[in-house]
Order: C-alpha cells, then structure tokens, then sequence
C-alpha cells in the first residue's frame, strides 16, 4: 500500500472541519472590543462609542456570512466524497489554514475599512478559499475518491459551477481593483476570463 | 433540482451549532479579566478586586445560564426536522451570527452594567435571538421540512409556545424599557401584542 | 407529557461537553502570555522572562490534568445515562459555567501563586466541579434516568466512589485552609466528615 | 473490575481530540495581531507593517501544517486501537496538553524568530509531541488494546515508522543544535542513535 493512497474515513475530516468553522466564526468577534468610556453611566459616550464600532460590526456580520457560505460550499462537495486521501488532505489543509486566517483579515479590514491595502488582502484571501475549494474537488475527481453511484453529468455540473463561482468572483473584484490600478485590473479580468476558459474546457471532456 | 431545494444533512448543522454554542459559552470567560495588582501577595487587595469583578462575574453566569438555553430550545425544534434546505440554513446563520455576537454584548453589560445603553443592546440582542427561533421554526413548517410522522398537534403547540416565548420576553422589557423613555414602552408592549395575536391566529391555523 | 420529562438525546449534550472542555483545556494557554524582551535576540533574556513563566506554565499542566480528570469522570457517569431531562440539564450546565469558569481561576492562580486568595479561590472551584458531578449523578439515579440494564451494585458503587472523591478532595484541602484560618479548617473538616456520613449511608440504601 | 482496566468507548477521546486540533489550529491566528497604522488610509504603511508581521505569518502557516500532520498521524495510529482504558488515555493527555500548549511556542518563534532560545522551545515541543505519539502505540500495543484482526506485520511496521519519525526528527534538529553548543548537538545525536537502535530491536521483536 502507498504511503499515498493510505485513506482516512471521511467523518473525522468532517469533525475538524466543523470544528475550524465553528471557531473562526466565533473568534471573529473577539476583534468587537468593549469600548472603554471616560464616564461609565454615560449612555450618550457609549451610543457614540458604538457607533464608531459600525465598520467593526459590518465586518464582523459579513464575514460570518462568508465563513457560513464556505462552509455549506465545503459541505455540498465533501457530500460527494467516498473517501480522503492524503494529498486531498494536504488541499484540505491548506483550505482550514486559510479560513482559520480569515478572522485576522476580517479584523484587518473592520479596522482599517478605507485602506486599501486592508481590502487588497481580504480580497485574495477570498480568492484563495474559493480556489483552494475548486482545486479540493478537482482533485478528488481526478484521483477516483467521489461516490461511485454518482451521476457523471452531476459530477461535472458541481465542478463547473464551482469554477463558475470563480469566475463571478474575479469580475466583482473589477470595482475594487479599479482603486489598486490598471495592473490589478487586468489580473480580475484576466483571471475570470481564465476561469471561464476552464468552465467551458470541463463543459466538454467526459466526467 | 433548484437550488433552494438542495438540502444538507441536518448532523452537520447540528455538529456546528454545537461547536458555536460550546464556544461561545467558553469565550464569555475571557472577558473576565485577572485584576493587576500592586502587591502581589497581597490577599485584601486580591479579595477587594474580585470584588470589584462582581458584575462581570454576574453576566458570566447569567449569560451562560441563557446561551444553555437557547441551546436547549434550538435541539428540542432541530430535532423535529427531517432536513434542512438553503432558505433555513440561511435563518439558522442569522441565529448563529446573533448566539455568536452574544458574548460581546454580554461583554459590554458586564463592564458597564449601570449604563443605560448597555442594557439596551444586551435586550434587543437576546430578543433577536429569540425572533430568529420562531422564525426558523416557523420557516421549516412552511417549507415542509419537518419529520413527516408529527402529529400536527404536537407541531402546533411548539410553534405557539415559540411565540409565547417572544411575548414573555417583551413584557419582560417593560420595567427596562421604562428607563429608555415612552418610545420603548410603546415598542415592547406591541411586540408583545403583535406576538400574543400572532399566537392566537397561530392555534386557529390548520398545521 | 410535562416539560420537566422532556428529553433530550443524550448525544447533543456529549457534543457540547467535549467541545466546552476542548476549548477550556485550549484557552489555559492563552493565559501563557509571549514575554516582551528589550534585546529581541538576546537568548539569555528570554531564558531568564521564560523562567518567571515557570508558575504559570505549572498551573497550565496542572490544571490541563485536572481539566482531563473531570473530563473521563464525567464522561464514565454520562455513560451510565439513558437519556437526559431537563433538571439534569441544568445541572450539566451548572457544572459546564464552572468548567468554563476554570480557565479564569488557573490564571488567577499562575498570575498570583503566592496570593493565599487566589488558592482560596482556586480550591472551591474545585470542589464545586466535584460537588456538581455528585448532584449530576444521584440526580439522574433519583429521577430514574440511567440505563435499564446497570446492576445496582454498579450504581451504589459508582456513587459513593463519587461522594468519596469530594471526601478525599475535602481532606486534601486542609494544609491549604490551615494557611487561611481556622474557620476554613473546621469547613474542610466538616465537609470531609459529611461526605463519609453520606458515602456510608448510601452503602446501606438500597440502589 | 480494577479501575485501570476501565475502558472508555474510543470516540469520546476521537471528538476531544478534534475539537482540541481544530482550537489550537485556530488559536494561532490570535498571535497575528491586527497593527497600529499612524495614518489609517495610509496604504503604504499598512503594506511595511504587513510586511513586519512576515516571520509571524510564516510561523502561522508552517505550525498550521505540524499540527495538521500531528492530527493526521493520530488518527492513523488511533485507526487501530479497539478501546482505551486509563494508562492509555494519561499519555493521549500528556500529547493534547502538548498540542493545546503549541501555539504559545509557535508564538514565541514567531516573535523572536532570530532569537536561539525561541526555537530551542519549538523544536523539543515538537520532539515531545512526536515522542508521545511514539509512547501512545507502543503502550496501546503492550496493553491489548489494538484491534484484535490487525495482522501483526502491520502493527510491527506502523511502529516502526512511529520510531523511526523520531529519529529521522533527532538528525533534522542537527543544524540547529550546532547553533546552542556540542552538548545539544550530542543530544541530538544520541537520540537519534539511540531511536535507530529501537527501531531496529522493533523489528525483531514478534508483535
């Protein structure tokens, strides 16, 4: 048996994954902090102090809404799955690290909204979750690890909607990367287009 | 198949429900500081800081108390579904996103429990968590998601006693309210109100 | 059916214990705060701030151990249950606040290990985690909740194995309540001698 | 009955060892700390401060993918085991308390990566983590607990890799050991002698 083809059943993955999610769902409102106030009976210091907070509070409810998002993304396609192996362990990996990260760039951009650097990180960090799935279930297909019972025309929908998201990602990145320059802008364009290359590619050859 | 319809199965939104409560309850310790003290050794000092931790301490356990709560009322309603689709995943996120949040409200009561506004956010959050209940209840009988072998009876007089759980809770806020000014008196006995007839009409409604 | 017989399934509280402990256990190394060095590449310097950590890293161990002690004890109890109602519930949340609470009292303890408060703070923590497992046990005997199949022979020995751990733990205190008064040393005294009543009289009981 | 004997059904220890996995994972990221910009819109600095944070973000990542290994080769290990009985669990809580104490030492390198001391904490923390794994199948195996149909060749060897991990560890902390002195490099030597010689006796040795 090779080292590599050595499988882990799927449940335990499933429980780490559920775990990570739960957690870095929930430390993202550790960067909410309690204002501290100069009179503590001053409901009118505490409104003003919340209100400051707004930016750090959209951030927070948005990025839990990603983080939600990418979980049931997470879901749907592990669904599919037989069993794991170790390189799709490794892409696995890589997709936890990446989430467990998120409530650091979440706090980047809560507390510096208008900087643009803050949104040129939260932005590709986005991107790379997104990839990391992609190229999670593009691998699983590749190396026979889906159900065996699953429909091919299902099998390749899944993975072309996964590239599709992708795709609509790089675009709605056009109005942010106006910001950074011509040279960001060319990399969304270029990058959704790809996308949509490869969507049609995988439209075409056989499951 | 739409996708509204694709549904997930229930043990992994319960295994993340689980992990956020757990979590939560855990993180509202953090809040509840180890007091810095000029004599290290000194007991009185120490003795006289925890006291001063008192209200801190008192949100602690409060806010467990409740947070063990909403986690009982969620199971007891999660444990009449047969599956959940996206239109209830995303109410069961709001709920997670508020149960998540709570810790920072409770945060905020403990640190300024005499401030009128910290009891005005903690109030109306433990309400929205409340309002999210109901509504997740309420959407998984509409949208035929529950076990198909309840006695409508039985599913009835759960969705009545979620209402009823909202009324109690904006009665409850009158004497609060009353510190806010006529407006909030106003709001809490409509809700109140508005829940009590919603009840009502509920009962009379065929499951 | 009453709602004090509502059960819940024995396993979503499971769920909520190991992951209220995992995060207890995992927060007692937040309080292992990275020493602030004036020569960042000075090794002698951090050996030395490594050092002063000595106190603290001993409460993270220990406390991690007692932490794991709870953990497997009440896990044995919980495997004796069939099902879980709602008095039994509270008290399983009575006894989580106080797991939870655990992390604040270590640290309070590391921070201050000469401070006679902070050990008399540390010591009924304890003895209340102990105490709460105790009720949580003869509670479920008493309202009939464990399994039909236990001889009981195993339940009366399971439950003054209980009672006898809080009698040893009672009796381990007195060195530390010598420190604290004589007061302190006649509670311990009292509660070590209770306990044995109790242990004794529960031989005799029938199961 | 002797209480060491007492076995504890194995996917209690599993889910606390997830949930333990997927907090210390997610804890690291709480060390990578959000940085004070002077001018708040100032892209460029909150580039430089980014940049700053560079060994941080390097330690994150790599510790992420130890932590990850340490899970995975758990599980393979903990794949084999039939039951847990007390022994067995002491030395799977001398591993988690290492696991759960990770991040600090991660911190510590991240902090001071040029610092020798920092790394001379990280690199025995990881010995230790690898030499508990090494004790907790050997101890399985010696106390009957494995699997009863696992063909003795495959347990030989899964415990021969586990020593063999250790030593090929010993000879790769060679070049940092050059740095801290003879001593440490003999230290590092003998361990690794000392692990080839084991393995080797392993191999003799009928399971």
């Amino acid at each position: 048996m090779s080292p590599l083809s050595a499988t882990l059943p799927k449940a335990r993955l499933e429980t780490l994954v559920d775990g990570i999610f739960a957690i870095a769902m929930t430390i993202l409102v550790l960067e909410v902090k309690v204002p501290e106030l100069a009179q503590r009976r001053d409901g009118a210091e505490l409104l003003h102090a919340l209100g400051r907070l707004a930016p750090t509070l959209g951030a927070y409810f948005f990025s839990f809404g990603m983080l939600g998002l990418f979980w049931h993304w997470h879901h749907r396609l592990a669904a599919k799955l037989s069993r794991v192996d170790l390189p799709l362990l490794a892409v696995s990996f890589a997709f936890l690290a990446l989430v467990s990260f998120f409530p650091f760039v979440a706090a980047l951009l809560g507390r510096y909204p208008a900087n643009p650097v803050a949104l040129g990180v939260y932005l590709p960090c986005i991107g790379l979750i997104l990839g990391s799935q992609v190229a999670f279930f593009a691998l699983a297909r590749r190396r026979g690890l889906l159900l065996p019972d699953l429909p091919p025309e299902e099998v390749r929908a899944a993975h072309q909607r996964n590239i599709q998201s992708l795709a609509i990602f790089s675009f709605a990145c056009l109005p942010s990367a106006l910001r950074f320059g011509p040279l960001w802008v060319a990399l969304a364009l270029a990058s959704g287009a790809l996308c949509l290359l490869w969507k049609r590619r995988a439209g075409r050859v056989p499951a």
